[in-house]
């Protein structure tokens, strides 16, 4: 807990940028030892307040990580130190075409102002809802005034890493507009900004009239949907100014303060999961079952937990 | 419970194979009826017995929809009852392209010996894994002799539903193998059988050298890798073959029955998981936490729940 001297050097030297100490506070986090909850405790909370946590959503093949990179470039320009969490689905069939994205991203590898880190959908101890959030806190403390939130645009798990958010990006590109009706509705659901990437191909218009249809404002209609070519940097720096600007209107009207307010609830509610989800696997390994019928395995399964003693 | 004359009369309109009933009885666990758990304890045992679940996964854009149509096909020519479980991310992003994989199941739709069913994995009720199993134990008392588990092979939550089949083929295509080496471990864990779609297609040879290599037996290099093209139906009569011939050795060598066991504890897990995370979500809403840190308010939310009383 707090006052534990290794949790005050490492939060001291956290504090003080040292990547190391960043990459080391979030692996303890990840794990879930003992002394992550004096270190959460312990972060830098006018960092956290002021840090910007974007999310960055789209089907793959959109050219998300080369956008990444690209806002990156536009962010160290400012002299922004810059945060980068992953959310990598590492499934077998996907992990090429992602660890690829990695590696397109070392341009930035020597800069010690950008810290990257990935996280795996598979085979976690903990949440990853909470082990995300936590090290978007982790990369705010060490003095991140950004921190992207990067994902592939499909499965739950995915979309509840969106909600983490305090805006986020869809990025789209010619080619996967075919089916936008269908999508509708649900753009409107998770984006503020739409991004049409690759705007120098064709498609790229209609795909941007498409767009257009989503908002009903017309001046939402100008601010919330930006052309970009991420690989040539067109694009970014307007892109870049309207995520700004959408910050400070989303800070002064409550949203922001609302979706952290929800950010919280997701969080709690994960790391909740996590910790029952444990005590139910180890108690699951233990039960000679009566039922040979999952749905009511897990009647029996749960007696003592919660409501149900 | 069972004794329930609703639940009676479901049963035996399901085990009549009134693909209306079929549909209710599935509707019923998904929203977690009172009456789900005498439905499911009063299904013909015999008939999940000697039902095969094959998963079906692999790539977007791989053709597994396509081949999961030429699979039906085959297997209505051997007269069998078919079951189709297609595990929809329908995420705002990738909702268009699946609803057009769905469009393209329709040439089947007037058979009624031909069940389908979609299992949305967001918003839901109950777990993903814990609904689908459940849905293919119905579809077998049904009198499906096969039930296809249809996945976008992305995202922890489709991984897990790939560990609920019997047999699991990894459906490939010439274009996705440029990444193979990052694949190989991965794919030995989750295929049993590797296909080779599009196999007309130039790199379709070089897929397969590549996919050859995954095997060190020569037999098993021989019997596990099919080369198919979907739309065509070329090859799916082989692949079929394989997969009971498969199914046979897995029955007699006792690969099924640790298999339906690992699948047992899997859907207790997510059903216990799913009714203590209600109860917990329920709690959040309640509760003023001390802490405005959500991995110490999570350890507030459990106090109450398992082992932490």
């Amino acid at each position: 807990m707090k006052g534990d001297p290794t949790v005050d050097r490492l939060l001291r030297h956290l504090h003080g940028g040292d990547p190391r100490a960043l990459a080391r506070a979030i692996t303890l986090v990840e794990d879930q030892q003992p002394e992550a909850a004096g270190l959460l405790a312990g972060l830098d909370q006018k960092r956290i307040e002021d840090v910007l946590v974007l999310g960055l959503t789209g089907p793959p093949g959109a050219g998300k990580s080369t956008l990444t990179g690209a806002l990156i470039t536009a962010l160290r320009k400012q002299k922004y130190r810059v945060g980068i969490i992953a959310i990598d689905p590492s499934s077998p069939i996907s992990g090429g075409a992602l660890l690829g994205d990695r590696i397109r991203m070392m341009e930035h590898a020597l800069d010690w102002e950008v810290v990257v880190r990935s996280m795996a959908t598979r085979g976690r101890l903990g949440g990853l809802c909470a082990s995300a959030g936590a090290a978007a806190r982790i990369m705010a403390a060490s003095g991140c005034r950004v921190v992207i939130l990067e994902t592939v645009g499909i499965g739950q798990s995915e979309m509840d890493i969106v909600r983490l958010a305090d805006l986020t990006a869809l990025v789209l590109a010619p080619g996967f507009g075919d089916d936008i009706q269908a999508m509708k509705a649900g753009i409107l659901e998770v984006a503020d900004l739409l991004v049409v990437n690759k705007a120098d191909q064709p498609g790229a218009g209609k795909l941007q009239l498409e767009m257009a249809t989503v908002f009903t404002d017309p001046k939402e209609r100008e601010e919330r949907i930006c052309a970009t070519v991420a690989n040539e940097g067109t694009g970014v720096a307007i892109l870049l100014d309207r995520i700004f600007t959408l910050e400070g209107e989303f800070r002064s009207n409550g949203q922001l303060h609302a979706r952290r307010k929800r950010s919280f609830q997701l969080e709690t509610l994960d790391w909740a999961v996590e910790i029952v989800k444990a005590d139910l696997r180890e108690k699951l390994q233990t039960t000679t079952f009566t039922s040979t019928e999952p749905r009511q395995a897990a009647m029996e399964l749960v007696k003592g937990f919660g409501k149900r003693i």
